[in-house]
């Protein structure tokens, strides 16, 4: 089979057999398909489809393209949450911790940051001496210790998706529901999971900016979990204004520990009700508890009690980070940054946000990543001061920026001062959680 | 403007600017496009096509990425043929010396054989010491003194073209009526022509197989043509079997230096009346005769007082060979090879051939290219001894092939036999020249 005849095939809309997906993912994984075929049969992919069985396929190839964990020697049920990514987006450093502390297994495999979304990796490196390189081992040794470990891709699990997600970035083939399955699917599978909760993003810091494309997204990644023996929910939520108070990697894990310490304000609930809600259906989809009430009662129980930011400690300790920012939250916020306040040049309710821009506002700020290849500013950030649907008047501070250097201070102002909608008359408030699908 | 962003416009379907395409084929040129963000691009618009303006802009952005043929000393009208391919196209051999002959200037830029289809370039280089390689000032002074220069493309003319079409052939996307014409248009019209016309062969041993697809690709050129100035028109000719007796290298050479010497038989007819026809049409185009006819008569004239051979052999002692072949052609058979008859299986009449087999025959047998990177063996071949129409018995010879080793004679000799159809009814013959399209 050459690489020319496969691709000509998706090009022309054929299906694809199984034999053909497997050896384009094989020849993506030990690089006899060069960079340029493996683009051809993607973009082909991206424009003709791929149908439910191709897509199983594709997942299939990924998966066995490269290593499994093996958590065989854990008893408990295991359980993983993975988001479709947003801004501000926090909440699996809460999910895991409280998550275990309910009696589950969380072995979470995470990534790092792109473009205006948040990545829980460069979140945890914010805590000094934290270590996201785990091997196998390691991820399996943590998760039997404290009941979750919170590591980088080892270069052995689904070598082939390191590859296609570079140049999917690199030639505009992000946005494709099937290619998008393939790619999360392939690695959540890797983790030899019981449960699997999606968090899909709708809104405009999503990558899925329709209800309905989030909805067909959902639809795909749960039927793929299903038929590979998972349980799998997904819960679309909202994304059109950042989640809880702060974006910004430091600031993102002070929200989470002021959240496990009870200490909370009223911008922040948001993250502790989306954290308790993804946690109760891990909960409820493992058999744990027998209704989704229970779930949720016994994951506010466990946060409230502190059985969450104990899980927390205990990890941080088992991933060489130092424990003294569980007890002292405010070490996050030391560092000598500029804050500068964001006011509203009119005066009515807030309408809307454009959360994509407050999230490429703090990628160009230092905060994320232009490029996979950016280092990251932990201590940059934004920080939410009113909501959607809040009153306003001209003048009133609308957020903080957290800046390391002005140098570009003024566009930066400027792009975050348009980011916010003000109108008139009150917005409807819409929920966090608008649907499940299960 | 970002690659991915042009990509993921035709990615989606919408119609590129004329700025856009121009950043992509510079890109291509000077190689800030990664070879993956050109494919994916290639791939979107092989998919979802181009519209007249963008595939004019292509072709315009390629033409200028590179040098033009300086031809403004020369008087004489500029005139070229281009053919898409086939298998025993041997007429730019005779076109180019007739066209001289006749008074034409012809600047013919060629390429070299690929899979199942012969170049031009393949077979000058059967002639000892024939030198393709000229520089631009070698082309301009060789049409200069003899009418007709043949040479391969330089480095400098349309630069963006050699790495597109590498591209194309190595990942499936050569089948393109846009990509096809802005290659073939781009080249063409860095020869500063006043008249082109381009052979579209359809057939078994064509790239478009249908006359309705042959239709098509020859409308465009012709549209694009004449959308740059040149008088251009297209022939659409028959390619359901080889053209002429033979197929290969010298062989080729040889059938036609008989044919310039008066010499030719029967089976090497067609390869003669194309020639003239085709010849005759850019002799019409160009002015210099004032009917079709006309035209016909100067070049059936010009071919038989010996005239396009004196024009040949100039040509052959301008370009460094040995011109002792026009004197002497049975030099270009000598080479040991192996001549072995393939037999009729059965009783009937000749109905079909799968030309694009003998093509690929002849191929393997080391007289053509499976890669653009292989060499070729000139001796290796294959004669026709029977054309469609043709009655035959169990038994008789259907042709020979001309072999170096016998290594895979026994693969060559079953694909050259299952090449044949032959059936009990006579076919209905149809002529060399289906359409043409002006």
């Amino acid at each position: 089979m050459f690489p020319r005849d496969i691709i000509a095939k998706k090009r022309d809309g054929k299906r694809l057999t199984d034999a053909e997906i497997r050896t384009f993912v094989d020849g993506v994984s030990n690089q006899s398909w060069a960079d340029y075929q493996a683009t051809a049969l993607v973009m082909a992919m991206f424009i003709n489809g791929l149908d439910s069985r191709e897509q199983h396929q594709l997942t299939k190839s990924m998966l066995e393209s490269g290593e499994v964990l093996d958590l065989e020697a854990i008893d408990a049920p295991k359980a993983d949450k993975h988001s479709t990514g947003g801004v501000g987006d926090k909440t699996s450093l809460i999910i895991a911790p409280l998550a275990a502390a309910c009696g589950l297994a969380v072995p979470m495999i995470s990534g790092r940051g792109l473009g205006h979304t948040g990545g829980t990796l460069d979140k945890l490196e914010s805590i000094d001496g934290y270590k996201v390189r785990l091997t196998k081992a390691e991820i399996i040794s943590t998760v039997s210790k404290c009941g979750f470990a919170m590591a980088g891709q080892t270069m052995k699990i689904v070598p082939a998706d390191r590859k296609l997600y570079a140049l999917r970035d690199a030639a505009g083939m992000i946005e494709s529901v099937p290619l998008i399955v393939a790619s999360i699917m392939s690695k959540k599978l890797a983790e030899s999971l019981d449960v699997l909760v999606l968090d899909v993003k709708t809104g405009s810091g999503a990558f899925m900016k329709t209800l309905r494309s989030a909805r067909e997204l959902a639809k795909a990644l749960v039927k793929t979990g299903k038929a590979f023996g998972v349980k799998t929910e997904a819960v679309i939520t909202d994304m059109d204004e950042p989640l809880g108070r702060y974006v910004g990697n430091s600031l993102e894990v002070f929200e989470c520990l002021q959240i496990m310490r009870g200490e909370a304000d009223e911008l922040m609930k948001p993250t502790a009700d989306l954290s308790i809600e993804l946690t109760a259906r891990m909960v409820f989809l493992s058999g744990l508890e027998k209704s989704i009430e229970k779930a949720r009662s016994l994951c506010r129980r466990k946060l409230a009690d502190g059985s969450a930011l104990e899980k927390f400690q205990e990890n941080v300790r088992l991933q060489g980070g130092d424990v003294s920012v569980c007890s002292r939250p405010k070490s996050l916020l030391k560092a000598k940054v500029k804050k500068t306040a964001i006011k509203a040049v009119a005066s009515g309710y807030i309408a809307g946000m454009d959360t994509r821009a407050i999230g490429d506002a703090v990628a160009l700020g230092g905060g994320g990543r232009m490029l996979a290849s950016d280092s990251v500013d932990h201590a940059v950030g934004f920080e939410k001061e009113v909501s959607i649907g809040s009153k306003v008047s001209k003048g009133d501070v609308l957020g903080h920026v957290y800046l390391r250097e002005s140098k570009n201070l003024t566009a930066i102002e400027r792009m975050l001062g348009d980011a916010y909608k003000i109108s008139r008359s009150k917005p409807t408030s819409s929920p966090i959680v608008r649907e499940t699908i299960g």
